[in-house]
């Protein structure tokens, strides 16, 4: 479904600005993440046990896909909503059908 | 599941220690994925669109199960097989269907 | 997530009836993995090799995830967009977001 | 991935042939999940709420990875674990792992 990858910059904006909190709780999680990640090149270097590296992986994944959630939820709630209330929803909905598929490739 | 979570560390180790070539290219890609991680930091920061963040973080899930599936198919020909060899195969084949069903939930 | 648990039969409706091209065009794709299930149900019968089994139950998944997305798109277009426009928009992307949530799990 | 595309039939079998209560385990599921899509389809018909049929559609796809999973690990202890003490462990592994990533696609 090649024709289906969205660009890596829309240059597109937020429907509504996040608030200082709402991006500091999402930076708060993405540098948990962030630190998981150099936790697991320390295994690596460590040449820990292959199950237990795997399981750290699977831990981010669970957080990472947590992020996503969050950040598609307020995306539905604001942008998508926005957009179909001023006419332009049909695109808002197939862009976000979009991101959704790549998610479950 | 709850009887199926595996420990945070084993205290076990690779039937076969990663040579540093191969340390090395695991090591390569996280550090990719850190910075990607970053990158989002920083995308959070500057309040880019919603769905540019949530491509983003699904490039990074694609990223880590290729380690995941890197270090999952290493770890079946190299330190399952050798279970099996010397006669504790169910035992490894068992820590293997445990990590396989954590990154399917 | 307990409290995310989505109702058997919430009562509902779609924003617009299906027309018969669409109830038809599921149909067809419902049948045919109807028939793919019966298909492996001889597969265990002959006792057919379990990746050969395997490759079919990943085939019905994907095929499945098809018809589900699909439903997706139009629940999307048709009664979330509805939803918005008289009013309701939240309580029905909170809906949406829940069995997306299921999806994933 | 095309090169990792596994043929429908491989003519091989399972290392240990399924039990009578083995097989009608699987079919006893199977025919679950055969009578749960028709049910799709029943609810198609009467033109039923759209996220109702999707909550249908996730538990199915559950219930096949189930099915699936009890087949990859009896595959694993008899056929992979009986290949390797053959000594073609490496062909049987290489094998679990392309329905591995199959099933991750």
């Amino acid at each position: 479904m090649t024709e289906h990858i969205l660009p890596e910059d829309s240059g597109k904006k937020p429907a509504k600005p996040r608030t200082d909190e709402e991006k500091q709780a999402v930076l708060n999680r993405l540098k948990r993440i962030e630190g998981q990640v150099r936790g697991i090149q320390k295994m690596v270097e460590e040449d820990r046990y292959c199950v237990d590296i795997l399981v750290q992986i699977s831990a981010i994944n669970k957080a990472l896909n947590k992020v996503g959630f969050n950040l598609l939820e307020r995306h539905t709630h604001h942008c998508v909503k926005d957009a179909i209330q001023k006419g332009n929803g049909d695109e808002a909905i197939d862009e976000l059908m979009k991101v959704l598929q790549q998610f479950s490739k």
